[in-house]
């Protein structure tokens, strides 16, 4: 089922609909829009934008190409043709019951029917669809487009089979899904949620913190625990060689003890309101909300990409995210057919913010990184991939001359070709230019001499036959072009 | 105050006084430990273990040296003659306030005393010390030694003196003091973690999520989005535009409904906390704690380095931090008297786990970022530092010509040599050897134009006079050097 889900109906298209619409057309797949307010055009498309700028940070490997995005008039002709829904309008049960019905009677009898809603039962929810075995929860965290947990959770006439597919579905767009085992009020990520800010309200309303001392007591503390390891994972280091039991030993008299003041909610009068909305104030007024999201998406990059690192959590599933992403690619490159008269075009980039230095250009380090890059894109291209090199070998850089042409800047598109300058049977030369894809400009060139290399031995051997062969083809082109003057120059000398 | 401490006193050296040990002897200052355990020692010298290796990776910057440690066999003999005493005895009233009570006769009268206390009021705990103006709550978050956070709570006796002083001092070790307003349970972090504390093991309970099921709640979702902003600046993002008024308006009404089981506190039985610890034994069962350690602490450096790049949340701290490490150590690189007749010494580094490529050597492009950094070290040494290129003036790197000798691996240790190889009025050309600081082996040859420029008008200009004085030096005694045989060579054709 979720491999032919290539069309995705949305319908209320605010912040959350909007970032599902963004997260949906990132990931290659069309997307039609209801939603009845005059705004709501305008408001997914800056999303968008801010959307696809997260994604060019959030990993190198080639983007699918983007979803289409359309918008209609009515429930009926967003739903009527595709396999999957995602309701997302205002949580209100009377709104999102008729909302749903309504999508239920439109919609295929075989579509999978999900609702955002923070916290409303899908028993509730489903009582007057039509087909209520398809329909549940599919609840996503702000900003959808990047965070990936979704909570799948189903009402009492969801079917297992219809919860199977939709988590199938989110997966295949770079979700962590979480099939709940009951149904329960706010289900339960939500749940912690609630707790924190209910006692946040109170110590608000108390004057012991204010909504900024609050951020930073979350922040510079259990929060950066919480966005790797959660809650119980982290007690059970926190209990030493002891574990959870002794943590509990520890910490659990504290349950009896005035830690919290959850026995009560607190009112939420208008001066608590304004309260909270001038401290907010004083605490973030200086950034515009699209500046904040910014911000936010920029930090959130930033700890996948680390966490990433070390293939742990959400770092893992962006692993994954990113070898599918690159497999799709490997697939299309292998089946073109290259002109090989002229240079090969195997790697595009862009300049990223976090690769700049104190003058506000490239890192010197940046431009191997991207010469690397398009050296393992020609790899790819020979062949030398993931199964030769279980084999035991692998290709070594030897010497590496980089000649610095042009600044280049934050934001920047690069585009790198390729040239062969010759091999044997245990080495070959190549040479990169990287350039403005559009101008053409050449703001660097990178030659290098790479050796195959027996990995176990730890020396260098003859390559296989069908790199020899693939290289023989290249070659066989690129032998007739001009090699550049500077290629095989040294460094010249100044005294 | 805070400038002179040097020595600091640990009473209790468990989990949280063994973290507070290690960040304090890991910026230079040398600790008093006392700790009846038989096997503080041995626990403290672990944790110490773990808090370098995260150090190592944490920064770049060239660290301090290392404070000395010390176990001592009475509280008398810790504290007499430290101006700091940090405590983190078991949260125990009776044992705290005994042991305070103690310190507080044996420590100069100056000396300040803070209580790690995950929630003890100050108050309390200081009625029956000597010179109680002097105490207060210093409460950090485990791993103490990475989590900036400390909680600064002074009781009715506390000076406001006393805790600003406390605070500097912290500052001056990395970390974020949040000075309370009102003196509360718990503070402000543990009633906002014991909340969910609570909520969760409701959820455990009654069999709503694991453990796992539990953390995978917070850490592929929100806790991403704590570790950077907090609640309230999460929250005014997501009402858009309206910002935290209109959050308010669609989440104040749930703060009615069922959303929280926390006006009730669930009982602690044997059965639940069995059930607890057998879902974490399956979560996290595989890995030792030490193991936890280490990947939790790989985690948090990857995420603090990550919010670096944006200069947020912590990584403002580590920034702000790291800058005064490079002043430290520029200081006194400026300050030494090299020996001109051999290549300089001024930089050494070490191959972090994330510097890997799929072979597990280093990739290429971070051996022209050790080197780019070497490059940065002699520019700091030659004078060309903020303050020039704040006069509109910088060096930009031309030309680069990489040899790679031998394969290095994670966690090597490296150090790189640096040799002038001539100069005129705007370019100068170096030589840098990485090399294995103990066997002298070279790793790798870096060969560099560097070219003098006018940042405003984005072209080559002279030096200034002090620049090529310095380099003049310099070049006094390199210019009797052998140049390395391969500088000046291109890379050879093979075919």
């Amino acid at each position: 089922m979720s491999g032919v889900i290539k069309k995705v109906a949305i319908v209320g298209g605010g912040v959350i609909g909007g970032g599902w619409a963004a997260r949906l057309m990132l990931n290659g797949i069309d997307v039609k829009v209801f939603d009845p307010s005059a705004i709501a055009g305008q408001t997914l498309r800056e999303m968008l934008a801010n959307a696809k700028r997260a994604y060019s940070k959030l990993t190198l490997a080639p983007h699918v190409e983007q979803g289409k995005l359309e918008f209609v008039d009515s429930i009926e002709k967003a739903v009527s043709d595709v396999p999957f829904i995602q309701e997302s309008v205002p949580e209100i049960l009377d709104v999102k019951s008729s909302v749903l019905e309504e999508i239920g009677k439109h919609a295929p009898e075989t579509a999978l029917i999900c609702s955002s809603t923070s916290g409303l039962k899908p028993t509730s929810l489903q009582s007057e669809m039509k087909c209520p075995e398809r329909f549940m929860v599919g609840h996503p965290f702000n900003p959808v487009y990047l965070l990936p947990l979704v909570e799948i959770c189903g009402g009492v006439q969801t079917s297992e089979d219809a919860k199977k597919q939709a988590a199938e579905f989110y997966i295949e767009i770079g979700m962590k899904p979480l099939i709940l085992r009951k149904e329960i009020d706010a289900f339960i990520a939500d749940r912690l949620q609630e707790a924190v800010w209910r006692e946040g309200l109170w110590l608000v309303r108390d004057d012991v913190a204010t909504t900024q001392e609050l951020d930073d007591a979350i922040r510079f503390g259990f929060g950066m625990r919480w966005a790797q390891m959660g809650l119980f994972e982290t007690y059970r280091i926190a209990g030493g060689e002891g574990g959870v039991r002794h943590f509990i030993s520890q910490f659990g008299p504290t349950l009896k003890w005035p830690w919290s003041k959850l026995t009560d909610v607190p009112e939420l009068s208008e001066d608590l309101i304004e309260k909270i909305v001038t401290q907010s104030d004083m605490q973030s007024g200086m950034h515009s909300i699209r500046d904040l999201e910014r911000i936010r998406d920029d930090n959130l990059v930033a700890i996948m990409q680390g966490l990433k690192l070390h293939d742990w959590g959400a770092g893992a599933v962006l692993k994954k995210y990113e070898e599918r992403l690159y497999e799709k690619a490997h697939s299309g490159v292998v089946s073109g057919d290259p002109d090989l008269s002229k240079p090969l075009k195997l790697h595009d980039s862009e300049v990223r913010p976090d690769w700049l230095d104190y003058n506000g250009h490239m890192t010197e380090s940046r431009y191997l990184q991207v010469f690397g890059d398009a050296t393992d894109a020609f790899l790819q291209f020979i062949g030398m991939n993931e199964e030769y090199r279980m084999q035991g070998f692998s290709i070594y850089t030897v010497e590496t001359h980089i000649r610095h042409l042009r600044e280049v800047a934050g934001g920047e598109a690069l585009s790198v070709e390729t040239q062969l300058l010759g091999f044997d049977e245990k080495r070959f030369r190549i040479v990169h230019s990287m350039l403005h894809p559009d101008s053409g400009d050449i703001l660097a060139t990178g030659e290098h001499m790479l050796l195959h290399v027996d990995t176990d031995e730890g020396r260098a051997c003859p390559m296989g036959k069908y790199l020899c062969e693939k290289l023989a083809i290249i070659w066989s082109g690129h032998q007739n072009m001009v090699a550049p003057v500077y290629a095989g120059k040294g460094i010249r000398e100044l005294k």
